[in-house]
Order: C-alpha cells, then structure tokens, then sequence
C-alpha cells in the first residue's frame, strides 16, 4: 500500500521507449561523487531508468577536478564563481548544466552538483514524456535557470494546521513537533525535479511554537531537515517572528534600532547559524495583518530588514521581506482610501534603502492572489531593490483546490508584462531574473498547495500548480501548453487521447473560474472568512480595504487621477491605459473605474452584459469541463478518477451558486434585463 | 474576593426599613421544617433580614399535619392535589402560597415547601425593593404562578462551550465533568428566588459527551445536582439524543415504532429514572438542522415524541418536545418555499395527536428569536396539544449582550397577542398558562443567558432579562416597568435618581436595537455564523430560509395568499390583517409583503424614508443611553459601571455599522435620497 502519491516521479514503465539504445552510459563531470546531491542525482537516474525502461546504464565520472574551470571552458557553461561559493552551497551556487548525446549514452556537465541534480532530472522528465532523446540532446542542451531564487513558502503551523490549506494537515509539523520521515524525502525529490531550490517551512504569520523555532528546542531536528533538504539543492529558510526580542527574547522592545535589541539578534543569529548549518535566511512579514514591525516604533520598514540583514551577512544569509503591508481597518465608508495603493506607499519611498541581501518579496497584485489583478506597481517602480514575485498555488481566492484553475496562464501574463521600468529587458520576468537591474538576489516565491493528503494537493489537477510553478520559475520560458502536457504525462496518464481531454480541461479553466467570480477585474465577492464560494457584499461594508461599490446605476472602484490616484502609480504608458475607461483593458476595468452597467467594453458588450454572459457561460463551461473527465472514467487510475470528480461535484455546486448570486445580485440592483431573456433569480 | 455577583440576592444594608418593625416574627405553615425547600426558604430569610435590616426574627411553625386541607380552606388556597403528588415533589406540585400580615409579624401558608420558598423570596424581594410590608400584605397576598412551567434552557456543552453563550464558559461542566460547587447552590438561588421551577442543563444539540448523561458516567453527579435542585423547588431536566439507540446503544435504528428501539428506552428509562430520582422529563430537539428525528423513519414528530412519553409517564416524567423543524438547506431561488410555514406545516396535522405527558416547545416568531416576528401561529392553532412557549434571553440575534435589549416588553407583547382562538382567554399568555384548554403541562422556556462571567451574564443588565423572564413566567401581569424597577433596585441601585436614568435605558432599549437593525419585520441581515453585526446579504443567497428579496424597487417577502401563503395560517381576523398590506401593523408589514421603496406606511412614511429615518434615530438613541450611562459614573459601583460602560463602546460602534450600512444598501439599491439629504455613504 502505498501512503501517498509519486505523482510526477511515478516512473510508470514506458512502451514507446523510442530510443534508449542511445543510453549505454551516463558521464557525468563538473561535480564529485562525494557530493551528496550528485549521489541523489545518480541514484534517481538509476531508478528511474530501471522502472521505466528496464535499463542499468553505466554511469561514469569525469576526473575530479577537471570540472569547474575545464568543463566551463569546453561547453560553454559559465563558471561558478559569480556568487562565491561557500562549499559549494550558497544561495547562489552555479545551477547551469549541459547534457551532450555521445556515440554510447548521455555526457551531463555542471559546475556544481545542483547541475547535475536537475541535469538528471532533465534526463528523466524526456523519457517520462516520451520526447525523443536524440532529438532533446543531440545538438546538447545547455540550461541555465531564468531566476536565482525559485522557493515555496508553506503556511504552515507547527501545531499541524496549515492556514489556507486545502489538501490536508501538515507533513512538516504533528503536535508542535518537526517530522522527518520518508515523506520529507519524496517531498525535496518532488520539488526539485521541478526545479525548486528554496522552502520556507513555516506560516509567515509566526506564533505559538512557531516563535521558538529559533531555539534549542528545535534546531536538532532543523538542523537534520536542512540536510535533507541540501541533499536535493534545496535552501532552508525560516519565517521569523519579527517580535522575537519581546516574545521570546524577553526584551520589551523590538525596535530595529534598539542597542539591546540589535545585540540579542546577532547572538541569536551567530547561535541559529551555528546550529543550523544549512540554513539560507529568513522569511518576515511585519507589520502586517497585526504581526508587529518596524512601524510599531516609528521605524521604516527598510531599518527593520537591514537591521536582520546586517547581522545575517556573515552567515551567508540573506533577508526576504514581504511587502504586504496595509491597513487592514480601513473604514469601509473613506472611498479615497485605496488598500491596492499601501504596498507601493509603503516602500516604495525607500527605494535603494535596503541592503543588498534584503528581498522584498512582492505579491503579484496589489490586493490579494484574486483570479484578476493588475500587476503590483512595486515590480517595475523600484529600480534599486532586490524584489522577489510572490505568487500562490494555494488556491485560497481561486477555488481551494475545489475547483480546478490551472494558474500558469495567469503566471505566464505576469511574468509577461511590460513595465515599462527600462528601454528593454522591461517585463516582470525580466526583473525577477536579475536581469533588468542586475540584482544578485531575486526570483519568484509561491504560497505552496501541499498537504499531508494522499495526493499532496488535495485535486490531482491541482498538483499542475505545484509542477507548473517550478518549471515556470526554472525555465519562464516554457508555455502554459508545454507545462500541462509535461505534468500530465508523467503525473495522469502519457495516453494521448487522455492528454488531449485533460489539457482541454486545464488550459481554459482559469479563464472559466474568472468567467463565473468576480467580473472584470473587481476580485472579492467572496465569503468572509473561508474565501471559497460567492458573497458578493461580503467584504463590501468590511474592514478589509475590498469594495466593488455597486450601486443602482453602476459599478467598480474609482481608481484614476479623479479617485485614488492608484492609476499613475504605473510606469508610461501603463498609467494612461489604466487611468483611461476606453484604453483600460476589459479584464481589468472595474478595478480602475466605476462605469454605469450601460458603459460598453471593447468586446461591444455593456458592463451589465458582460457580467450576465460571463457568468452563464462560465458555469455552462463548468458543465462541460467536468463532463470530459467523466468520459476519462474507464482510462484513469480510479484513484485520480474519483478524486477529480467528486471535487467536480462541488465545483458545479460551486459555479452555479457564482453564476446565479451575481446575476441575481446585479439584476435586483441595476433593474436591467438580460438581453437574452435567461433565468436570473 | 467574591467569586462571582450575587446579583438580585445581594441583600444590600436597608437605610429606609420603614416598617421592620412587623417583622418579629414569620409563621409558616402548610409545609414543615422537614421539607429542605423549607429548610432553605427559612435560611435565605434569616441570612436576608439579618443582611438587609439587621433583625433576626423567630420562625415559627404550623402545627404538623394541620396544613393541607386545614390552611388551604382557611386561607381561600386551592388544594395539591390537582396533578396528584409523587412525595411532594411532582412536576405540578401546588405552588400557590399566601402572606399575611399579622400583630407581631408576617405568616406565610402554602400548601407545599415550593410555596414556602416563593413566600419567602417574595418578602425579602419586598424588603430589598424597599416596599412597605404593610402596604403590601396588610391585607392578604395571595399568590399562584401563572404558568405551570417556568423554566430555563441551558444549550452549556459538555466541554464547557456554551451554543450562542455570550456571558463566559459553562458553570455546569468542565472537560466533560458535572461540576457541582458553591455556584451551583447559588445559581439555584437566584433563579428559584424569580420563581423558575425547571431547568434544561444541557445543549439541545445532544452531541459527544452528552449522549452519555443518560449512562453510568454520570448518573451520580446528577442525582447530586438534581438534589440541589430540588432543595429550591427546580425540577432538573436533560436534553436528550434522539438518536442514542444508535449512538451509545449499538442498535442500528432510533426508529420509534420499531420494537427493538422501544424496548431499549424502556430499560434506559427505567435505569435513568431509578439513577437519578428527581429527574423530571426530557427535552428533544429531533429532525432539525441536521438532528436525527422520527422523519428519518418516515414517521410523524407524534410517533416520536409519544414513544418517549409513554415509558416516562410512570415515572412521572415528561416529553418536551421542539417544534424547531425546517428545511435548512433550502434553496434562495425558490420564492414559494417559506421556512416561516415549516414548524406549522409539520406540526398542525397531528395536533390531537399527542399524548398528555408530551409538550410541545414553541418558538414565539415563526423563524429564530429575531428582535421582531409575528407569533407562531402554531400557538392558537394548536388546540389540543399541550404548548410551551420557547424565548430566548441569550441574544442570539438581539446584541449578544453587548448591546443592550431588554427582552421583557417583546415578551409581553408577545404574551399579550391575540389569537382568536377562543372566545375568550384567547391569548398567548391565556394558552400557555392552561386556562384556555385546560391543559395540565404547559408554560414557558427560556433559552438562557448565563456563563461563568463574574455577572452572570455578560452584560450587567443583560441580567434584567433573566431577572424579568422568570418574574415576568412566574406573574405574566407584571409590566415591563415594573420588573426593570425591581431589577435595579435589587441588582444595581437602590437611588432613585439612578433607578430613573438606568429604567430611562432598559425601557427603550429593544425599540433602538429594532431601530438600527433590520426594518419592518423583515429580519436577519446579520452577518453568517456569528450572528452580531450588519450584514444586509449575509443571508440572502444562503439556505437557511432567510431572505429580504430586496431589488431595485422594493423589498419584503411576499407571505400573504398570492406569496407563500404563511398569513392565512393564522385564525381570524389575523390572517386577513396580516395578509393586507394596508392593514399589517408597520412593524411587520415586510415580514408579510414585498413592498415598493416607495410605498406609503401607516406613520405616513414611505418604507425607505422609514429605513432611514429609523436607522439614524436608533444610532442617535443608542448614544443617547449611552451617555446616560456615563452619568452614572460616581454612582454606581465599579465594577458595574465600567462592564457596561466597555459595552456601549461596543454597542455604539455596532450600531454605527448597522446605520450606515443599512442605509447605504438601500439607498445605492434604490437610488431614492434620504429627505432630510443626511449623510449616506
């Protein structure tokens, strides 16, 4: 019996095994076996070769020391100094490799055994997906990762719970105890098949036991996990509790600026770091949601991360600091009050402030990981600040893992967008890459989607998220189309009439889940509190700075020159777009503009239409998602079969409770009739 | 340090005891000094006097064996024997009781101790009130309750959770356990001194722990607790499992006719009533919001209700049993279901049906104790079948004892209504007390208010509603004035100047909160689960049956013949008042009509201007008692003052909330402006 899924690293045995002639031998050279990751590197190689093709290719190693310097030179890879290198395991160990068809196998060249991890990888997925060996390595392959810094961040509670988590309780945490078991194994191989090499094992909102994860009481195990960890090129990072001097430290302040204060967190850190080799640096949301920061003593949020930043240095360490910063007791009555303004506000000012291992990790939106957001302001205004892109997985606005929304499209649009920030190399992935403004620390974070279930995600298609965020990070790249098939065949199912039906379920369905929410950019409507299902005031006489300010005549927050201002935080020519009703983009227009229900959108359609349109079909493609997954009942493993469907159940339920409450929401208020004379309650 | 208010029992010193000088003595009789209500009744009057007057009068008793027939036809008292007499202690036990004034002092009769125990509290109420005792019984009081029932209904959870509990954890239980201390003694005291006679000490939702009071884990703590009980006349009661065949008694069915089920009660009941003696009944709450019930068997409530009051009857227990059953997953698109017709639908067809040990226990508003419903018409439909009326102190829906709403004038109303379904003693108060149909069982419940606060209950005058349910139960003539006057004088003060301002608070108070919430009858518009605060939708598209069906033109649920019918369940003239809208009193006339904003009320007004004007006035108001409050500070204890005080913050800041956001719906869903052009946001 098995206790959870392989998911992509199955390895189910391969039929068309085309060409594995060709792999007599594997050489491998830039990194020793002595190296614990190249050791991991070759022993996945092994299995996986065995269990799907039956094969036990010799595997051989260049000379030692041949590597760094010769193997760089040959092939093309750039060496590995540029970040220095701290036995080979710093943040920014060289992460290129090459893969070389030769006359009897496969040559794979590194400068580092991280290289050769994901080289071997890289080997495995082609055969897992059926691609041709010859043709994927003939010419050679040389890859290099698009972002320095490609992590997770767990919300994880130590006492097990896992705030927005859909997919079980945590296998990190049982009872305030840290678990390491085969389990924390599979999970470092899962994740960095896919590329990952950070995880933040704790909930950014630090309590509890969480607080003393700092302490004797727990680095042991720590110590123990970032092994495993390393073993698989995966960094270590904490979430740290801002407050630690008054909680734990038993000081009465935490002012960044505090002698005392300063002197208990360079012990702290010398001790953490000493006891915690592996460890890579910190998560740290201050200031936020009631977590304490900086602000609580005057301070700006720039003193709070340098102050941790400077005292980490030495160790190697680096700081990521969220920009989640608002006021989230806004008074729903103060229309010039603008939560989506508060992240630029906030740091913005400080633009060059922050040291140079200080992140600040920046939500994709301005708001909240809603299935629509403008890009946040902050990527592309600051200029001169490491910035890290925060995305989620855990589908906390965008159907919980319910519903199934694939988000690559939604990342790729992200990663897509111009900002306008420089004559070129402007786009967000531009600026994640380093490249933009050659920033050393950078990259892309997501709010993970695992769980203790049995598939680890809860649905099976929510697992694309897990495996799309990582090779998205790795390679940006890669299209949506490429992802799904790639998750698919090595996760589902490599029949090809079964790709074919679920990549028709997947590449539409976060355009259906934005088809049946929230229209045209406005976000929320959703309950309180538990975020799943439709409310549509819900959150619109709250605290919580998320208003759609419906009224008889119309619709959408006033966001232009004429409101909040929050239009010209953008770069040229993105701010006229924005802050122009008849230029803005139809997808996001009532996040920028209140229009009357009347007003037409590029599509020809009114704003009352549109919301009655979207919605039926958003529903009706619902209907027929999930009635190709039923036609997939006799092909599937029926684990995955039942899993998928029974959430598809609920989605439906889901969908039409969306569907028919903004219909009925938006005809009660605006009085005006559907066009087409449909149902509306 | 006190553990906890003594509340109405403080006993404070009398500087105005005008005429003790009467008090030289206190005969009793009808009831000796071997009855320990007797013994209590005899020690709460000298701890009483020697408290309040400093006297220390002799207690003299009645000759043994010359009470019943003797004093009872001396003294014009009915005889005990109506509902015959189980050791003097039966559920209808005579409780009538008689004072006089005398040469030397006061002489109490009665035919059992409970008339003993209420005489006494009777004259330490008059003393503590500072009445003048002549005044009072110069010529004969003669008192019998007016409802045979009196009781409270504790939803304490067994964990120490209390259901919709506002005032603190349970005193009942700790992790599972009956605690049985100092409190328990006290809280029978103080409820037995307002003339309660029965109390429900367990949730009605019967769940975990408490599916196994009825087994040998606690038999014993309740026999102990059910002694205490009766030491101050309260006849102990459990809520019982439906479905505890199945739960704790390994059957697979709790169907009622089924033999097997019925043999199991009756060893069960054999066993319970021989384990705890002075057990009096049950109460049921089955086939509602998820409970199991008689319906999952295709069976009647009857069949359920009667199976379990024929095998208590010869213990002389009885069967109380919820009419609290309705569809709560309905759906909000259909308009012609009506969770208001649902206990009446249910319940009506069978009436006749019940078995004379059963009571059914009905809410006093067709849907769930919001601060206005018109009455059951169960009650008055219902005409032979013992009735309970079932309120709810706990303000579930009414501020949660926060903000201030004392319940008595709702309760009197409510008592008050005409019902039409007699010629004459035709009204609630006539129907539960058993003078229309002769009833043997009936009364009135309270859902109770009570935790383990210091003050009992939260809120210091959220004491006034448990004080004022169990005077008001115990003599339905009271006014509302003339409860919250003892009420304070016994609890807060005896100035009279602070009498006034704290009478000039509670009085109003439940017209503010009607005022600021939601309008006209119509209900709900409280936010989901916790059911404080402004959510005007927080219902509306869910399932439970609670809709305002507000459009752009109007709102109100459409009950009369052309909606859902619900007007014409109640006899007439009712059913012709409440199904006009020209005719339904303001106050409901949305609970009953779906009206145009526009549509003229009786106060001249139109609906909307009535939403708003009555939004602002209760915000206005309620800072009005607040203020009031404040004055008090150099008055009043403390401790008293400032629980109160932190309160009305709270109150203020809620209605606020209320104000603004009801007004703001209605008005960006109507668009009509408010006439006096007032600030809506």
């Amino acid at each position: 019996m098995k206790k959870y899924a392989s998911l992509w690293l199955d390895y189910k045995a391969k039929k068309n095994n085309r060409d594995c002639g060709c792999l007599g031998s594997i050489s491998i050279s830039g990194a020793g076996e002595s190296d614990i990751r190249v050791q991991n590197a070759v022993r996945e190689l092994k299995n996986g070769l065995k269990a799907m093709l039956d094969i036990e290719p010799e595997i051989v190693f260049g000379s030692a020391g041949s590597h760094t310097g010769a193997v760089g030179s040959s092939s093309g890879l750039s060496d590995g100094s540029a970040a220095g290198s701290l036995n080979g395991q710093s943040i920014l160990d060289n992460e290129e490799y090459r893969i070389t068809l030769e006359k009897d196998g496969l040559a794979i060249e590194a400068n580092s055994g991280r290289g050769i991890l994901y080289a071997a990888f890289d080997i495995l997925r082609c055969i897992s997906c059926e691609r041709s060996l010859k043709e994927t390595y003939a010419s050679g392959k040389t890859v290099r990762p698009s972002n320095p810094l490609r992590m997770l961040n767990h919300w994880d509670n130590m006492d097990g719970t896992i705030e927005r988590g859909y997919s079980g309780r945590s296998f990190f945490y049982v009872d305030n105890e840290i678990v390491i078991d085969e389990r924390t194994v599979d999970y470092a191989r899962l994740i960095a098949s896919v590329g990952i090499n950070a995880v933040v094992i704790n909930n950014v909102n630090v309590k509890d036991a969480a607080s003393y994860m700092i302490t004797d009481r727990y680095y042991d195990k720590l110590a123990k996990l970032g092994e495993v960890f390393a073993g698989y090129g995966i960094g270590l990072y904490l979430s740290l509790n801002y407050a630690s001097t008054i909680e734990i430290g038993g000081l009465d302040s935490a002012d960044p600026l505090d002698p005392e204060v300063i002197a208990w967190w360079k012990d702290k850190m010398a001790e953490v770091f000493e006891r915690i080799p592996t460890l890579k640096g910190f998560l740290v949301k201050a200031d936020s949601e009631g977590r304490p920061g900086p602000f609580t003593y005057g301070r700006t949020q720039a003193d709070g991360a340098n102050m941790l930043a400077d005292i980490v240095k030495e160790y190697g360490g680096i700081i990521i600091w969220r920009c989640f910063v608002y006021n989230c007791k806004q008074d729903w009555r103060h229309t010039k009050t603008d939560r989506a303004r508060s992240g630029y506000d906030n740091f913005m000012p400080m633009d060059g402030d922050y040291h140079d291992n200080v992140i600040l990790q920046i939500k994709n939106g301005p708001m909240d990981f809603q299935i629509r957001e403008p890009v946040s302001p902050l990527l592309g205004g600051l200029k001169k600040t490491n910035q890290m892109l925060e995305v989620q997985i855990a589908q906390e606005y965008t159907g919980q893992q319910i519903d199934v929304c694939y988000l690559i499209p939604m990342f790729k649009e992200i990663l897509g967008f111009k900002t306008y920030c420089s004559e070129k190399d402007d786009t967000v992935a531009d600026i994640i890459s380093g490249k933009t403004f050659g920033s050393r620390f950078s990259g892309i974070a997501a709010v993970t989607n695992t769980g203790n279930d049995f598939n680890w995600t809860g649905n099976y298609l929510a697992g694309a998220n897990l495996f799309g965020f990582g090779r998205l990070g790795f390679d940006t790249d890669l299209t949506s189309e490429q992802i799904a098939e790639e998750f698919i065949k090595m996760t589902i199912s490599d029949d090809p009439g079964v790709v074919d039906v679920i990549m028709g379920i997947l590449l539409p369905s976060r355009a259906v889940y934005e088809k049946y929410s929230a229209p045209l950019g406005i976000g929320w409507m959703v309950q309180p509190a538990t975020h799943y299902g439709c409310s549509v005031d819900g959150y619109e006489y709250d605290r919580w700075g998320t208003y759609h300010r419906a009224d008889h005549l119309g619709l959408g927050v006033d966001r232009t020159d004429k409101g909040t201002g929050y239009a010209l935080l953008y770069n040229e020519p993105n701010a006229s777009v924005y802050n122009s009703p008849d230029e803005c983009p139809d997808e996001l227009v009532l996040f920028f503009h209140h229009l009357p229900y009347t007003h037409k959108l590029h599509s020809g359609k009114t704003v009352i239409q549109h919301i009655y349109d979207s919605h039926f079909e958003g529903y009706e493609e619902a209907k027929q998602m999930a009635a190709k997954w039923e036609n997939l009942k006799d092909k599937l493993d029926s684990e995955i079969f039942y899993n998928v469907s029974k959430r598809f159940e609920r989605q439906l339920a889901n969908a039409r409770e969306w569907c028919d409450q903004v219909n009925s929401y938006f005809f009660r208020k605006s009085g005006i009739p559907d066009e087409k004379g449909r149902q509306i309650w």
